[in-house]
């Protein structure tokens, strides 16, 4: 049988950088063909980063993408990658519009581009709003052997590429990837890989971004199946890896390019879908007709160990974090260190992030400010051997509560406040990045002063609920005892009932539910889409449904104003999951 | 000829309002009904309001809906309005999606429903992300005469249902319209409404929200255009209006339902467009197959005067506040008086929106104010007439200066900061909405605090260049004088060098170029999407084009935690237009 090797670059770009990306393309090439790969595959819209966002309406941007491109095949071919064939994502513009592409280089040339079919343009992606959808379907002849080329959405669709690929007939599939991570979905993608690897008729080689963007974070995990239901490698997560694999393949000499109209799949909601797509116009061009002689196959990389629930959380914020930090320029962040969960939690990634050194613990009490308040946000620095400071903020707070006469609410979030402006004073004095320890339970139901504790200029836990914070920290303690090292966060920090602070006494459930109980509830609401009737219908308290939905829908003001975080789910708080702030919409609201 | 007497109700409803909304549709189709109407037309998705961001997602809101449409249509009728023809746009959800759609309610039944089927997906637009568009076209036999229904967008494309309905004949088409104000684009829209009655051989009435929701206004503009080029009536904008017109149609005895695919216009740029659509399903039905017996016309409403550019501008600022307030409960606002243009025309803007007595002026000096700041600002409160307290902010500023040991731009921002937590502590302690006085040039440029100036629940002028502001400012003093009253800007702060007065001695024109070119470059960049290569092409200094292109690039930051504002043109910063925060890409780096 015909044989291939397959190098699989799981890189991380960055947005913009285009010289950047370029290089990383270049670099991983030439580690590749020293590996003697034949076909490299980097991820989608590699060149550009993704997500783009308004990038993608200036002209000057696709142009300068498209220069990059043709520079950077000439450049391959000069560093010896010509031979290879280098299929890279990118930015491109036309007449019909601004597109999701990936090309095929060799010799020196862009011998062939695809234009990603499917757009996805709900969740996170919006990408009905910039790109052109695709209709043709080039299919490359290399080395005897026919390889197809598509673009992420494009097999989670039904019908569509991949359906048309297995209709034609080709030899293998590249599927070149910017799939963002969301909790517990590892197992879905890797099933649907294989599954389009059967429709295709072929096997399938799927590369995925690496990195976090903004908000999403993509964990890698690039993999190739067989179209007869195995997985023969997959990379391990969240880290660059250049995996590669030898192939035996079936050259199948197709020849067809006959592809009728394809119904498109009408079980996704909420989805731009014409009920009937044009017919495909299928490319076939042949680079290199004749087979490889039989070579050695290299040692060949297998599956990597899946990771656990928290692990896989835990390493999707920790990159979340740092790569928000290290695109942006900064190398140190500063928060209060409260003495709570929270910011426990957030203390715990932040030294897994960029270590502790370039972390900066900051205490900021007041005078209803507990002992063990002080004395656990301590501790935690001495654990994780941070920078700690502390900046009572009484002096602060009485000027503002005695000229302006202030008490109640007023009071309590002029503390939050001063405290919020402490940070950033630091901030501009030293050139740390605040980060915002606000988790998704309080986001949701507005337990938060806005420019108080919801300043700063990132938010690692915005996207993770109040009980697996906890889960968190009880992890990432374990995790450490594993290796025989101070486990980072104070015990009492993790079993103590939570408190604001802000009065005497104060409790967190003085304002909320249980926590435990809170967070199904929002379960169901936010991330199931349920009403207030289905709710109900599960059991729940109709008091306690009603309260809840309540805060949700009147918190979204504050939410608008919370600075971006990692994301973990498809239904975090953020651009993509809101509610108009004019809502008199109330889904508890009796009947 | 067949008589027909149309009411089109321009009117405001809330966004989740479902039974306020329905109210007003059963209130002004008993005016209309009342006034002899015979089909009375209200705007797309009245009942729900407009628009409804992720409440579409959520099934017990399209169930509410579709509820209180079919209540509705008994209400009407046991009201008295059961023999006219009521379309009223809603929100729909069938096994396909969710439904942009518009309902002929009549006889205390929903005799039909039409769903959108151009969804726009740019600019302020999202609607892929919501609904799955339409594909059937029901027109509808009313007193002998065939009238179809579309929705806004529907118009807004080439091809589509328009010319399906000019192929099949109709003798009236109704538009139901949440279509936004937009500046300087009344004529474009005016034009299209009397091109599409030509196109669809039959006159055209298009009825259009009014009022705010969130950053949208929507400006009314309510009108009805023969297919012959002539505009019949034309509702004043910018206030809720119910126009009355007697028509005189043609009854064409169409019966034709055959419309062959039409192929789309490719002619729209970064829009989901399949290259075709499948056949429109044509669906006549008859509800009143006979001519009415000849009736006295009423006197015919004409064509409401045109607006100036300044004051259309100021209508659709003083709608957006006014509704933004009213909707969300808020009786009255707070803001810093610096002295300054930005907060003059913003406490301009609140008295005409909400009158003087729920404007609270406040004066926040510190030891950098100069001595006309605090006059100019103790001047315009007394021109206007509403509440001003001064609290000065230099003890609280030197808390923080002295404690943190504070320089340069930290001890800057504090200042600002100071400034933004005495207005949200008088905000907690009395209610008042804080609103951000920034303009769109600060906001371009990232020329503000964040935490500080920033801070607020609603932005006025937030899409309002410099310039504009100064041109707004002498337009409503004009018009003061003009009616003989006070002219509310004092004249030295128009006049004065604009100073943010952090430091002794500082103006504007010490970071920014001049605000005149500032604009202009902005103009290009920003509403132009033009590149640094196209503004140095069209004569700007290459160094200020850099300059200014880089100030945006890095700004988008600050942009995210602005507050939100009423936008006046489609290029308005906000959710739809946004650069990624990590984002390498420098516009204006020499190639």
């Amino acid at each position: 049988m015909p044989q291939l090797r397959v190098a699989l670059a799981q890189v991380n770009p960055c947005v913009g950088d285009i010289a950047g990306n370029s290089s990383l393309v270049l670099e991983r090439s030439e580690e590749a063909v020293a590996r003697g790969a034949h076909v490299v595959a980097f991820p989608e819209m590699v060149l550009s980063g993704y997500p783009v966002e308004d990038l993608a309406l200036r002209k000057s941007f696709a142009a300068a993408n498209r220069a990059e491109l043709e520079s950077l095949a000439v450049r391959l071919r000069d560093a010896g990658c010509g031979e290879a064939l280098v299929i890279v994502g990118h930015l491109d513009r036309d007449d019909e519009g601004v597109r999701n592409a990936a090309s095929l280089l060799h010799g020196g040339e862009v011998v062939d581009t695809y234009f990603k079919h499917h757009l996805p343009n709900y969740g996170v992606f919006d990408e009905a709003r910039y790109f052109a959808p695709g209709y043709d379907l080039p299919i490359v002849r290399f080395h005897g052997l026919d390889i197809g080329v598509v673009i992420c959405e494009d097999i989670w669709q039904n019908g569509g590429p991949i359906a048309a690929l297995g209709k034609v007939g080709v030899d293998a599939v590249v599927c070149v990837n910017g799939s963002p991570y969301q909790r517990a979905k590892d197992h879905e993608r890797t099933q649907l890989v294989v599954r389009r690897a059967a429709e295709a008729g072929a096997p399938m080689a799927y590369v995925n971004m690496v990195g976090a963007q903004d908000e999403l974070v993509f964990d890698g995990d690039s993999m190739i199946a067989t179209n007869h239901g195995e997985l023969l490698s997959r990379a391990p997560r969240f880290t660059e890896h250049l995996l590669v694999r030898d192939l035996e393949l079936t050259a199948g000499g197709h020849t067809s390019t006959d592809v009728s109209p394809e119904p498109v799949d009408q079980g996704t909601p909420l989805h731009f879908r014409p009920r009937a797509l044009p017919a495909f116009h299928v490319d076939r061009i042949t680079l290199r007709p004749d087979p490889l002689p039989a070579y050695e196959p290299s040692e060949s990389e297998g599956v990597a160990e899946p990771l656990s629930e928290e692990a896989e959380v835990w390493w999707a914020l920790v990159t979340g974090l740092r790569d928000y930090l290290r695109k942006n320029g900064f190398k140190s962040v500063a928060f209060g260190f409260s003495g709570g969960i929270d910011s426990s939690v957030c203390a715990a990634l932040s030294a897994d992030a960029i270590g502790p050194a370039g972390l900066y613990g900051v205490s900021l009490p007041s005078h209803y400010s507990s002992e063990h308040s002080r004395s656990d946000a301590a501790e935690l620095a001495e654990r994780i051997g941070c920078h700690f400071e502390v900046h009572a903020i009484e002096d602060m707070v009485r000027v503002f509560v005695d000229q302006l006469g202030l008490s109640g609410l007023a009071e309590e979030n002029v503390q939050a406040r001063c405290r919020g402006i402490t940070l950033m004073a630091l901030s501009n004095q030293h050139g740390h990045l605040v980060l915002a320890p606000g988790n998704k339970t309080e986001l949701a139901v507005g337990y938060s002063t806005i420019y108080g504790d919801a300043v700063g200029g990132f938010a690692p836990i915005k996207d993770v609920p109040k009980t697996l914070v906890w889960r968190l920290a009880r992890w990432r303690n374990a995790e450490a005892e594993k290796r025989g090292e101070t486990p980072p966060i104070p015990e009492s920090s993790i079993t103590k009932a939570p408190s604001a602070e802000l009065r005497p006494g104060q409790v967190d459930t003085d304002s909320l539910p249980p926590y435990e109980l809170l967070d199904e509830v929002l379960d169901g609401y936010v991330e199931g889409d349920k009403g207030y009737e289905d709710l109900i219908g599960e059991g729940f308290d109709a008091e306690l449904v009603e309260r809840v939905l309540r805060m949700v829908d009147r918190a979204e003001y504050k939410r608008r104003q919370y600075p971006p975080g990692t994301k973990i789910t498809l239904k975090a708080f953020g651009r993509d999951r809101r509610l108009p702030v004019t809502n008199r919409w109330r889904e508890a609201r009796p009947a």
